[in-house]
């Protein structure tokens, strides 16, 4: 078993991550957050969103729609761009990506001697159609990169803020890829979320803004490791990058089961995608100086990475198999702040009235602040292993002492040291070990 | 101007709600939430899944795919019965909803004497393709309800947790309706979200339970609203009830424009969709009570609204227009948990360095509790007046007395009431007004 494979068999027995539609057998390329998983996922967004909005001046968040106006795709460069080369072998008719064949990375046609036919196009966005009257329908496509819709409202966030240039806009949002080969669990999948910073520069400070951005996004990605090592920066070749970029840089994270996989790209946009909107849509895109009356359309420097790969590159970084006294542990080290649940609470046992009440007093109390599970079940073994094997910082048991002098057993996650706290002093202590 | 028109032009002005693709003409049914609407929206979400899941042992949450597998669509029925009825106007050719028209509520064909021909059905579901080689791809839809994908977790979910009928699973996610007149701005919109509780019960709880969630939702609602009288039941006629429904209600909002519109339905949705994914599906969806060893499908109590739609029904509700000093005030008198901003921090001149400084102060530290705007701009009366437009529910300015006695001036929104307030205590002072 890789550890990708004992990830994959958490997530589905602790409610973390599920295959959509398993009851019919499945989709390929779609899963579903389940109970533990969806609230993580909240947490972590929202751990993005406080270091790229709010606690910035100069960046603001949108918010846009999936479904977008066609044209929007053809200035992009997607309908005619946004496409797999794919060759498929004469003996056994599977198609392969070419891109990944050049890397190496194809290794599922093994056994036909892989004869490949010419490579051919496919493009991966998802096309509907908009309207449901005939002679008044809009083909169109389902975002194919969410950043699209910042371009569409960088003259509206200009409009209606006070921001200047040099600004940024922010967005967390779905986005679809039809892939044609979706695989390794959350890494590549059809339908995903990405976080996006679309940043705003004159074009005489692209390359401080770049180098700034650059550093700013890895060192946030390595805050949230336990191991460090797993992260580097690969620079793009010349020969990989887009013409209007003069270089481009991924943020990648070292898998046990595929090397180094892609979390975010620092991308080098340029002019590019707003004189793209400006062409197609008539409309000037200038942004006009106040201080100094000059007029420029604006270069962007962007940060894009996938909300779901990173994480379970996260998940990965935080499963821990332990040995403790001859058994096997299993235990997320995951960063406090992405955690479920920040606590849980127990009675020692469910069936004593007291404890019972005394319990779901401190769950009250805690659950206003933080967020809290409950777990009234018999065995405390299996309780702790549970918080365990979702991360849960700590477990606070209430037992037949705490009736008696008001404290708690506070058992850490990753030490399991135990300590006996009083009640009174249990808001302040989580709030002091969490650092919230 | 219609209250709904003032909102909407302050919507853009403000960067609360865009027209997506608006440099490309604009798409119908689509809206982007800018820079004040983003968090906004978020707030709102937050406040309900607080009061739905986190706060509640009995309820938890999930968060699937927009795409799914299309038995899915098949077993809820929605492919062959989700429809509007449409007759077309025999002189402008203008298509009406049957159900609209019954209603009296289309009225855009007063010129043509309404002769209409006969109704025909459009399926409203948007369909995509699934793969992007002929042969290999799957025709499916994007979700038209959230719900669905909590029916095809309800199993997992009772392996991954503990819980035990009654329990609750709750989500809130996007759903697309290819609506043939979207129309009242964010009311009927063809992308959107919901926010769902399915509710599974015992048979025999099943009017209880249902009892419960209605007072529940509306409670809430209710508490989020300033006028109390813009809220009501609507009961269904029986002639509206799908055949498996005792009963059904909607959570109704009064608006100036279209009399009372659906905010949420509660629906009794007993064993149905249970019962059609178990036979499509070929899978058990029995519970097993742990306890007595009794086997059984399942009630579900539903809880389904609209977030955006909620969301603009709080804008209305809030949106107030005043005279003051002979002048007219504007100013979105929202729940503070809701506002995009919870203060704004404001030196009072932009070109006074040791203000700034001061005021820079203040605004780091808040922002490390608080959702915080900076205005540096140069008129105190135009700060105010953005930040009423907003909502935001206190205004904090950095003057020259600050710089001698460390004191700000504290303006509340609502009743502009303004009061000096030692720095050190500003923190305390905001959570006890917020109530956070």
């Amino acid at each position: 078993m890789t550890k990708l494979q004992d990830l994959v068999s958490l997530c589905k027995r602790r409610g973390i991550i599920f295959q959509n539609s398993e009851i019919y057998g499945g989709i390929a390329g779609f899963f579903d957050y389940g109970p533990i998983g969806a609230p993580m996922k909240m947490n972590l967004k929202k751990v993005w969103w406080n270091e790229i909005v709010k606690n910035r001046k100069n960046v603001v968040g949108i918010d846009g729609t999936i479904i977008t106006h066609p044209k929007v795709w053809e200035a992009s460069g997607h309908v005619k761009g946004f496409a797999d080369l794919l060759s498929e072998c004469k003996s056994c008719h599977k198609r392969f990506r070419v891109d990944q064949l050049k890397k190496g990375k194809e290794k599922e046609c093994p056994d036909c001697g892989k004869e490949l036919g010419k490579p051919r196009k496919f493009n991966i966005l998802f096309h509907t159609e908009v309207g449901v009257i005939e002679g008044e329908k809009t083909e169109t496509y389902l975002r194919g990169e969410a950043c699209q819709t910042i371009y569409l409202n960088y003259k509206n966030v200009l409009d209606s803020t006070r921001q200047k240039i040099p600004f940024g806009i922010a967005q967390i949002g779905k986005a679809f890829r039809n892939e044609v080969t979706p695989k390794n669990f959350l890494y590549r999948s059809r339908e995903f979320e990405q976080w996006d910073l679309q940043f705003f520069v004159h074009p005489d400070n692209m390359e401080s803004w770049y180098e700034f951005w650059k550093k700013e996004r890895f060192n946030w990605y390595k805050s949230l490791l336990n191991n460090k090592e797993n992260i580097r920066f690969r620079e793009h070749d010349k020969d990989e990058l887009v013409f209007y970029a003069k270089k481009a840089f991924d943020i990648e994270y070292k898998t046990d089961f595929a090397g180094w996989l892609e979390m975010e790209g620092i991308h080098w946009r340029a002019d590019y995608d707003l004189i793209q909107h400006s062409k197609f849509s008539g409309k000037k895109l200038n942004y006009k100086d106040p201080q100094t009356g000059e007029e420029y359309i604006p270069w962007i420097v962007e940060t894009s990475g996938g909300v779901d790969r990173t994480f379970m590159f996260l998940l990965l970084d935080a499963y821990t198999e332990e040995e403790v006294e001859g058994k096997k542990r299993t235990v997320l080290k995951i960063d406090p702040r992405l955690a479920a649940y920040q606590a849980a609470v127990m009675p020692l046992a469910a069936n004593k009235p007291d404890l019972v009440k005394y319990a779901n007093r401190v769950f009250k109390d805690l659950a206003s602040k933080f967020s809290v599970d409950w777990d009234d079940s018999s065995n405390i073994g299996k309780k702790y292993r549970r918080q365990d094997e979702i991360g849960t910082p700590f477990c606070i048991t209430i037992d037949f002492d705490t009736l008696k002098d008001d404290t708690v057993t506070v058992r850490e996650r990753d030490s399991m040291k135990q300590k006996r706290v009083p009640v009174k002093n249990l808001e302040n202590t989580l709030v002091k070990k969490l650092n919230i």
